[in-house]
């Protein structure tokens, strides 16, 4: 009769409803997703801006190989949260759907278009036997002949297009951030000192940010992926404009 | 003995009756539909009109990014209650159908022809091991050489026909208001106020409807989908013809 | 040791017999068409006359779109009880082979090969896993070169051939009038009255028979299925010839 | 401990054992055979006559409907007792065996082999998961250049020949007094008078048998089945030779 | 802890070890074939002779319809015990296999080779789920260019070859004698007069061997089978050489 | 809480790992391999040395037909303790691959390339649904162009090379020995020796070694497996030297 | 409600989260990880070096045969700990991708592409029902034309590239050393030294390390790898530069 009692009859397999319509497996990998360090993204002045907190759980371990920000294709990038394993193979199909599209229409494929594929894809893990749901969200970002484009998509496949948004640890934190804050047109230096702020909600009470494990890219007119170095981050953060 | 304890041996699999000929599985999918934010759709003097309640869950969503109402053919359009990956993946199929259709019968697709497509995929679902059912009722609508045609079709894949629907969250309070106010060669106007009516039914206690949460859509004797921009909508209201 | 607990372990699978020799999914399959709205088919001087009772949920939903009453061909009609979602699909399928017939053979299928096509699909639901049997029956009718033919299939796949038979909700309290009552080559109007009388028996308790809620059509030695007008119907029933 | 208790966990599937070594599944199959109205089959002086039991639940019923006495080839028979969805089945594969020899191999097909074709049918039912076994069995007899041949086959797929068999209801007294009184080279009409005792055994203890509730049908040297109608029936049964 | 209570977790797959390391079904399968009736075979002088005990439950039953002994090939015999309609089924295996070596090599398929295929087939139905063991032994013997040859198949796989062999009910006590009394080169009927002895064995405590029960057949160099009639018999028996 | 409660949980399939990282039906695989008979193999000066116990149930039983030792190529055998239906068919499979090797690449199969690929199969019938571990494990040696090969399998498919080896029962004890008393370069005889003092200690307690259970086999530089008869091996066991 | 009573629901299949949002069956899968000896790899001034404790459980084992260290291709070598008959498996996958690549593209797979690979297949085995994950991790490591790579692959498919690591038994500690003692551009044999430190971080409390268990191997700018013998070993260990 409790929840909790009730929830332990349905919650084995993705293929079955509970009683009050609820598919739990879908819920426990969004469980996994929110346990995930988090990843943020904004629309500027001129472009979108991407950041992500890589924990480095070891100084031996080479920052670049940790999978939080993915290059889709020139003009798409992904940040994930979750289960990297599962991030890596939606991520590689992804890239082989944009250059699927390059070769068979011979132009890059609309940014909308491929976060519905990929949502699609999690969909489908959601409604048959012998498989689980991917334990992953992805923000998806970039720049196409549409503008400026930034999603989210879930679990469960559902997608929504945003100006600001966070995904992982705390997520509801950062978008409480971004509502106040977040305005149209703000400059680089003043998003990426938000996203700072918004990147310091996903961490635990004690923890402290540390600027290297940041990692922030942005797009701008020039339709192509740049990354922000330390230097120019320091130099951002220090800028009172 | 109990209704909810016998429940708890059948409900698990979609391919399995209960002793008292029940598909709880089904029922569940139900459940998830009537928790989703309202659609309607009534027809008036000219043609139809579809409204839908679109919870915006937070100011940065772009809101045309919220997957409620579907185009699926120059002439038909859908709205969906439930499961929003479940619904795009169904529409995705209807929408390969009626492109299937021009091509190979050189015509548009008959919308009754449509939806029984879609509601026998979904019967399907409610049938077989290894997969549960689509989580998702549609309300499918538009004007084709038969004339206004209005339906709605749910999980399990039953459908009707209807000359105003509501479908989602409180649906029978909306179906209510429109068996009493409803009538055949309502204007426009007067239409859209008597839905916008029917959408304030979806809310919940003390909720308050905000008009931006709502977009409409209809078509006419012109055959194709009109979006009834905010400004119009204000004055339709206001409007005491 | 009780027949209800018994039953606990042998009902999740129609492809399992219990101690006494019982399929109890099919078992549980006849529930759900004996819940039904009843639907109704005698021979009669000429042919035979098809009555169904469509129960309407709501004044807004058009009545055809009532999935009751299926012609299978020409020749061929089908009254179903129980899920509708079944019934079409098994309809597709019926429909389809009445095709085939024309096209392989150039000539109409007889009615009991294809009362027979159905109820074999519907075995074949019944022995294997990963799939539940039809939760549907059928009264399959017409006329062909062997003259009037009017059959019952049940979800087991079962299958006879009758002179007046009814399905669905009371089934049994509408056979015990026709037997009572029917008679070879009494006149369309004495048969469509005593259908009226049957129909009846398929209410509950306390709801009362409203004739806009019947469908009747017939088939006679013309071979064309002709439906009887709301108006025809009260002039046969207030014919007291 | 006791068998009832201990049956509980091995006979949920027709592909395992018990510990005693024992089929469950084909063992209830065998339970609704055991339910069947009864059928009789018993050589006499000229060839075999074949008779069966069709109860009739409803006067509307059309006698002829009743499955219980297949035509498989023009000198093959069978009755079955059972699901008749079953027998309608394995029917329809031994028809199109038969047909297959005589296109294949230009002559009839023999008794014998066609019996072993249908028994290692049900034998695949009793072995593999996913399906369950066929509830039916056959007395499957005719003439062939072999002589008279006189078959019983059960659910497991087991076989025997029989000079006089009986199956279905209370099949023990029936082959009890068959065991009594039957003997070689009887006349035609003595042995429909023993076979239409045997078919009483067959009734509940109140039941009376009615002459037309049973269905006789013989092959002799002619090699072709010929109804007995009900006139010669009574002729044969009023026959004190 | 009890053996018992401890069977009752791994007993009910054929792909399942128990913790000591067995296959229960396996050990079932082998309590069917426990449960049939003998069947023996013995070297002699010049070739082997082979037995069967046919219980014939009733007088009506015509003898030689009772699968126990098959004649695979012309020079190979089996004699089966268990479940006759598994026994069926991989008789007709391996006399394809037997047709096959004659086509594809041109020469008979020697006896070893044929019974390694029937053993390494049962294996396979211990190892793979969704399938149970075949509930049947085989003596399988005859001769070949390698001499006299006389196997044991079991439903585990395992084989081996004997100069005396019986399967069925009561093996044990059967071999017994076999060891004590059997020796190489009796005479024919000698060894048939074991071999009664040895039938004798396989019967209940209170039932009668019969004769008529009994069938022998023999092979010798002419490489042939040859049926021991009951006349042959009798005097074999009544025979003090 | 306790280690056997504890395992109930995770044994039943091979595809599962318990809390502790262990796969159980491996476990149990490996149980009935320590119930088989012993089966010995030690490297000498100059070849390999193959043993192994064939117990003997019964005087009837022809030993050479015990599956015990398998000549795999001319210079690979494997002897094998645990299930033989299993070990059978792996050897099937192994003779297959050396043969094709011998017709793809025209040389004999390497040793090490042969028990890999024995090994491997092993292991995926340790990871994967619907099917059990091999319950057999093997010693296979020979010599190949790489000198003398001598390697142990087990169901995990895990392997290892050694100078001297033992399965099956009471292996630990025969391995101590071994640890003991094996060195390089021993003499045939000397070899042989040891290697019977191993088989005693795979007896139970009062089991008392027969010489003619023992079945040796050597290759030498002449790379072809030649039998040691009953007599050279009394020979063997009488020398001193 | 305790941590451990509830796991015991979500435990049982790869394919399923727990309500927290983990995999226990890829936990457990670690766990046996956990209990393998110890692998390490460190970089060092030149390229990198690795080392691995081979248990050796008898001195009569070859211990060349024990696969705990894998070429992969003439650049890229795999440690493995775990269970080695997955790790075999792994490794003859990975070892055709890098032959593919040689093949199709005409140069030598980079060592992060093919690490990806191998932990995309990890992934999979996570994800579908009918199959466990692979109990073994990876250090997979060398040099390519994007210089020295050194990378650790886990159950769950998540990889990282490091300076130096540990896998196995008490990884934790080894790391900690790690990242304690190692500095970039250590000498040979000051990495050697740092290695046998951390190997011995893996042995059990009163467990000795004896240098012969440990196999080195290095490779340089010449990009082959080459072991370092037992007597470089101890010179290298006994010097004190």
């Amino acid at each position: 009769m409790y929840p909790s009692s009730q929830s332990v009859n349905y919650d084995r397999a993705a293929t079955m409803f509970s009683p009050d319509g609820r598919l739990y497996q879908v819920e426990y990998a969004s469980k996994i997703v929110a346990q995930g360090t988090m990843g943020v993204a904004c629309k500027y002045s001129d472009g979108i801006i991407f950041g992500a907190d890589k924990k480095i759980s070891s100084k031996l371990l080479i920052p670049e190989s940790i999978e939080k920000m993915f290059i889709i294709d020139e003009h798409i990038l992904a940040i994930s949260a979750g289960l990297v394993g599962d991030a890596r193979r939606l991520v590689g199909i992804a890239r082989q759907k944009a250059q699927e599209n390059k070769v068979y229409y011979d132009e890059a494929v609309q940014i909308e278009t491929l976060v519905k594929e990929v949502s699609n894809l999690k969909q489908v893990f959601t409604q048959y036997g012998g498989m689980r749901p991917f334990g992953i969200s992805f923000i998806i970002g970039g720049i196409d002949k549409t503008g400026k484009r930034l999603f989210e998509t879930e679990p469960s496949g559902a997608l929504a297009e945003y100006h600001a948004i966070a995904i992982g640890k705390n997520r509801n934190k950062a978008m409480e951030l971004f509502e106040k804050e977040w305005k149209e047109n703000l400059s680089k230096s003043a998003t990426v000192k938000l996203m700072v702020k918004a990147l310091e909600k996903g961490l635990d009470e004690k923890e402290k940010l540390e600027l290297k494990r940041l990692q922030f890219t942005y797009i701008d007119s020039a339709q192509k992926f740049r990354p922000i170095s330390q230097e120019e981050l320091k130099g951002m953060l220090s800028n009172n404009k």
